[in-house]
């Protein structure tokens, strides 16, 4: 990794989804590990920090995280559009080599058995809160944010930076057909403190 | 309404949120009209379109839904920066003249029961799928759209058009602390047929 990456306060950790980006959505089972896409995930909670994430019964992802009980979450950054677009549109049962041909390379976290993907903004590892009912019917998983980790290039002491980073670490925003929008400018409203 | 709203089809209502905006939640029930902003809402199904949203049981909004069973939810854009974060700061409870006071004008669309906010980008009528336990537990409300229409400018032929509208029409992704991030470029990757 060169990137330098620095741990985000567990009650900050909403603001890294809070701008609605795709990510990417990782996990280990049985020696295995894997990554998919998904446009469908989403801040739940701020303290201690929860999110939802939508993973359809098709994908091999699903099933690792229901066994293992544990995945991550992370930011993919403009960047990596085509190794994103990779990740949705192919699964690991149709191609073992999945990650090698997406230019996937992974790294860890002490402490977390998830895989990260390097060159990410943003790292969420997630505990599953198991909610079997809505799982099934809706495909709907819950989970509990147990570290943060980002790009001190790009969040800094609890906020995204996109209008100072190079514009190759903005987040991507997935629409359909291949196209995704990248995070634009800053609009500051008010006067709050963040 | 000086805009153009045209319908979009239910099987492509999930357009109007995977990018991940920040959206507007409507309300109506006994004779009341209300709005809230909220960041974490997002799309959970195709077809019929589903989405999810976290409603705090703080929100004079969130009693109105459960009452009525129907809401709705919209996309506002840049030129209602200022807006969204009005309608995210004060509750009705508080301030009986909200919506006037940000500035807020409501218009019908037949055969929905919720007021809808002029100005937006995209409106999607809701119906609650009713889902206590995860309601009480994660104050997560789970609907399916029921009717969904966008204004031409934006979006046409199921697919937005930032790239060539009016800037003013981009879509608003919040963080914190009066902070919006507005949708950016348009990335294309890959031949998929959208």
């Amino acid at each position: 990794m060169t990137a330098p990456i620095l741990a985000v306060p567990l009650d900050r950790a909403y603001r890294l989804l809070n701008h609605g980006p795709t990510v990417l959505v990782s996990a280990r089972h049985g020696g295995v590990d894997n990554v998919m896409a998904a446009a469908w995930c989403c801040a739940l909670d701020f303290s201690p920090p929860k999110l939802t994430v939508v993973l359809d019964r098709v994908t091999a992802t699903r099933g690792m995280i229901e066994a293992s009980g544990v995945f991550a979450i992370q930011v993919p950054t403009v960047a990596q559009a085509a190794l994103t677009k990779a990740l949705g549109s192919t699964s690991l049962g149709e191609d073992p080599a999945k990650l090698a041909r997406a230019g996937v390379r992974l790294f860890d976290q002490p402490g977390h058995a998830v895989p990260l993907v390097e060159g990410c903004s943003a790292w969420l590892s997630c505990r599953l809160l198991p909610e079997p009912h809505i799982q099934d019917a809706h495909d709907l998983f819950v989970a509990e944010v147990t570290g943060a980790w980002a790009d001190a290039r790009v969040f800094a002491e609890g906020r995204w930076t996109f209008e100072t980073a190079d514009p190759s670490l903005r987040s991507l925003h997935y629409v359909a057909g291949g196209r995704f929008y990248a995070t634009g400018e800053a609009i500051d409203v008010g006067e709050d403190a963040p």
